[in-house]
């Protein structure tokens, strides 16, 4: 069945790979099977009666105009209402230094679009957001990497890689996807020096900053970045770029998130989603304002919290319980995903097919390597499935784990 | 207020500009100056109540799926139901035809993404749509043009534009934005006999197709090309991309248009998508597709059709009235636009001006020529402002044409 566009896709379009975490939603989306894979929050945590008496407001009270075409920019309260969220956790900008995207996805994409020229180098963690990776091929990124541990990026080692003059730099400080570290304040401020004086701009992605377990929140790097430098009338003017998301504390089914940015940055932004998708969906931006109205907003990642926390606990002493001694994985203060590691020799990649014919599943930590590495790494999402999932599910892969070691180290012995 | 952004934009940036027709829409913001500029749809038809219900329905019965992710093609349901709804226009396709996009604009990038290498040629009708080459100038789109008649474009010009290999003819065949002219029956299949010949696809972009007021409907370039070939096996395998919306028969501000390809063609493009937004509004599709069941779609466009048929015989009876003699204007069978011409040497961005003044905006037609030329052409929306406001901002209009031609013509006499 060819075609005459058979021969006819960009050049680009042969950079393009299916993501394996979509691609494996796709799979998990059997009922039968125990999905650790996607990044999904617990459906029990949407807050379905106040969007229904969102919607039924702002049809009442805005119903022609939410179903209008609206700004590319955004809606102007929801751009306040988050410019006062933000103010909660001491990020103090203006309605003009944000915009709305169709999720952070867009933003990755949008910021590829208008920074990324073919060949650029892009600075980021090993391991790092496979979903910034794909939106960023497109452009044709290539990447140098800095380690994480513990503690988030390795800034001991950031220096030698900002030697490579790469355009920008791209950190989830907290909660790493898919590491579930968090940047230590110190380093924090490591990065902000360097990057300053190297001149080489950041990009901050902290989707899950809110969603905090134990222990204190830490200042995010564009506050640390706007501490740094001199007040620029009101508006934050400083080299970060920070990314958050409606998607996990209220829903990512409306696909609403927002950008941080000094007021050009965002201005040239804006002219990049005018062209790719005129504006975010108005009627989403008007509920999503209904319904975070009233400090419900604040009340909501409270309960989300609390319901995650379990989660997490759970799947800690599951993983207690059943994993065989060699694996290691860390212990996320917050966020959606914990990160194992397995011995050396054990390729993940293979341990998931076993695992699927367990009916159970989680993403291979290779593809988040953009320079390879990794392949004895896993990332476990402990925020989609319910307690009693979870512990069911860490048990099935407890056991394939226990397998393929002992089959390992028999392979061993026999050679 | 530097940063370190400032020296970063990609070379794709620079060739970025603010569309000149959302610039107009801030402008025309204004509630004192009476808008012919954008291509909105009346407030007064949107189903608000159809609206409400619907998501009442969707949040009872789908709560926590039409919160979530959801797969990059779009909900299968929603694309069945344009499957059926297609058929009613004898295009005859299979859900795996079919992928969902955050508007018209989304595809149009996609398209964009996915198909254009920097320095590839795009074959246009001149007048053409403006998004169209917002969206492709990011990708390094250059053109090559095909004048437009009242009978659409020219297809006896088609060849010799043909003969410069372009990567793909961009056509819009019915009620064209910004012409309001309609594509011939003949010449749509001059078009698809030529294209085939040489061997160039096509893009039909049909957002007005099912909004016609006179006449009879022509059956769409994608069905006569889908006659002309073989069946392959149920789904559509033909050399047309064809891009219809929701914008203009329920709402602009859901986001949610459609494309129809080859299968091979949407898998690409669903790839391209992944990467750019993950996927369309979860919500908004399960809203859009409860609120089109039972056949309230095609009530619906009655209702649109009997609104805008009106607004369009007020505007064009208006213009009779009060437009001076030397302007000439298409009568649209269908659709947003009409397209009026007016003496060779007066340039309507100068009449833009003094229209502001008079608190009446419409949009320049030069911009919608790519190479250049049209500077004494205007489009002018029919389908926004109720008819006693189009009486009146016609009337100013046709003040403000008087004022300047007859100025010309003193001019002229002193000369």
């Amino acid at each position: 069945m060819q075609t005459l566009w058979d021969h006819r896709y960009a050049q680009r379009t042969q950079r393009m790979k299916s993501s394996a975490v979509r691609e494996l939603l796709k799979l998990t989306e059997r009922p039968d099977i125990i999905s650790f894979g996607g990044g999904m929050p617990a459906p029990e945590v949407f807050p379905i009666e106040e969007f229904r008496e969102a919607c039924e407001r702002v049809l009442r009270d805005y119903g022609a105009l939410s179903l209008q075409y609206s700004s590319t920019e955004g809606y102007r309260p929801l751009r306040e209402q988050i410019a006062r969220h933000s103010a909660r956790y001491s990020i103090d900008v203006s309605p003009d230094n944000i915009m709305i995207t169709s999720g952070s996805q867009q933003a990755l994409d949008l910021i590829g679009k208008v920074f990324i020229n073919p060949g650029d180098h892009i600075l980021v963690e090993s391991p790092t957001y496979l979903g910034a990776l794909q939106a960023w091929a497109t452009y044709g990124a290539e990447y140098v990497t800095v380690p994480i541990d513990e503690y988030g990026m390795i800034t001991d080692e950031l220096e030698a890689a900002l030697r490579y003059g790469p355009k920008f730099i791209y950190v989830l400080p907290n909660f790493h996807n898919p590491a579930g570290v968090t940047l230590a304040l110190e380093r924090r401020k490591r990065l902000i020096e360097l990057a300053d004086h190297y001149g080489v701009p950041i990009i901050e992605d902290d989707p899950y900053g809110q969603l905090r377990y134990d222990g204190e929140h830490l200042p995010s790097v564009v506050l640390l970045d706007g501490q740094f430098r001199d007040n620029c009338s009101g508006e934050y003017c400083g080299n970060v770029i920070y990314l958050s998301t409606f998607s996990k504390i209220l829903a990512p089914g409306l696909r609403l998130a927002w950008v941080i940015a000094p007021p050009e940055v965002i201005r040239k932004m804006v002219q990049a989603k005018q062209g790719e998708d005129l504006h975010s969906a108005t009627f989403n931006q008007l509920v999503a304002h209904e319904v975070s109205r009233g400090g419900f907003l604040d009340r909501h990642i409270k309960v989300i919290r609390s319901t995650y926390r379990e989660r997490r606990d759970v799947m800690m002493s599951a993983m207690d319980a059943y994993f065989p001694p060699g694996v290691e994985w860390t212990h996320p203060e917050g966020g959606l995903f914990l990160w194992a590691t397995l011995p050396n020799n054990l390729d993940s990649s293979e341990v998931l097919k076993d695992a699927v014919a367990e009916k159970v599943a989680f993403v291979p930590g290779g593809s988040f390597h953009p320079l390879g590495g990794g392949e004895n790494t896993m990332r476990l999402n402990f925020s989609y499935a319910r307690p009693d999932i979870i512990r069911e599910g860490i048990a099935r892969l407890g056991k394939v784990l226990t397998n393929r070691i002992s089959q390992q180290s028999a392979e061993k012995v026999r050679a």
